[in-house]
């Protein structure tokens, strides 16, 4: 899946791109909303959808009448993209100023998941994605959901990840400003859980 | 800018979808990085950049060979895509977990921005927009390194919104569940800065 080849190789910036599946998964696996890309009648389109990664592909779901979801599984090309940002990178000159990120583009074809045990098997990746550990304590899907929502297998044929860290890098002549330089780190935190107002009483977020 | 049209009309969830421009600019201008989705030789390409807003368009940038910039100024059809995770909703049962989220997707198209003056007034800001004051505080572009930077600009024709917010839904059936529901709020942190190991000593981040 990650070896480099045409549409999936980094040009700008070289030493920040990897092929290995290692870091392509490890990008996918941190992200919850993936960007998906396809195009109808010459008009792109760029869709925010929540995934789950299974093996080399990525299975993504929703309503049965998803003009997005039906384009997909016709096979039609599509690109996945995911994207964290890892800092804000300031450096002594406004040129140098910059992002740290990991990023992960994505080619290939998707098709329709069918058969209800594959789209169970595939709602309960998605939701164990989201949120680990809730499949143990929430109702199961019926049959009568997972029919009830589209559910497409994105299989990737070639992919590659990108990544900035670091300080930021200031030409020789800039060092000696008096400027701060360095990184504010971000990264996406998780706050308390809010009850929902109709919750049961006695049920305690664990 | 913001009208309801064609391609962007949301479809699903309908009480989602919002049109009005304060909303869309008020989700862009939260953001810092866009997926940017075109299309070549039939084959979707999506890519994450740093952009700034300006009116009704959105200014990118990059290195003056970037395959996408060269694509992109020829005026091909594209869709730019801002997206921000709000919270993990929990239901009750596992086919009504959602995620809370905020997006724009807005179709258009760019052209470059080659005048010297534009250019150095598209740099700053996106640097304003990637880490508001430090124009103030770095060392402004030279004309050779604005010259270095491609820059566009692309003009949103068309936008919406899309956004979730609040409780999980689920069904009256499983009200009565002992399963805990509500939602994990999320959001971008920035941490404490670091400064860049070469930072002149006695400068301190403010």
């Amino acid at each position: 899946m990650s070896k480099e080849a045409g549409r999936n190789k980094i040009k700008r910036h070289k030493d920040r791109g990897h092929y290995d599946e290692l870091t392509i998964n490890q990008i996918l696996d941190d992200g919850k909303i993936c960007h998906v890309g396809f195009t109808v009648d010459q008009q792109p389109f760029v869709i925010p959808m929540a995934y789950a990664r299974q093996g080399h592909s990525l299975i993504l779901h929703g309503a049965p009448n998803s003009r997005l979801l039906n384009q997909l599984a016709n096979g039609i090309p599509a690109c996945v993209t995911v994207t964290h940002l890892d800092g804000l990178v300031l450096a002594r000159s406004t040129f140098h100023h910059s992002l740290n990120f990991r990023s992960v583009v994505a080619f290939g074809k998707a098709r329709a998941i069918e058969l209800l045990d594959e789209k169970h098997a595939a709602l309960i990746a998605i939701t164990e994605h989201l949120a680990p550990g809730r499949t143990a304590v929430a109702r199961a899907a019926t049959d009568e959901e997972a029919m009830a929502t589209s559910v497409v297998l994105f299989e990737i044929e070639e992919a590659s990840a990108k990544i900035r860290t670091g300080p930021p890098i200031d030409s020789p002549k800039d060092m000696a400003l008096d400027v701060w330089a360095g990184v504010i780190p971000t990264s996406i935190q998780e706050h308390a859980p809010l009850a929902a107002p109709d919750l049961k009483p006695g049920i305690t977020y664990e």
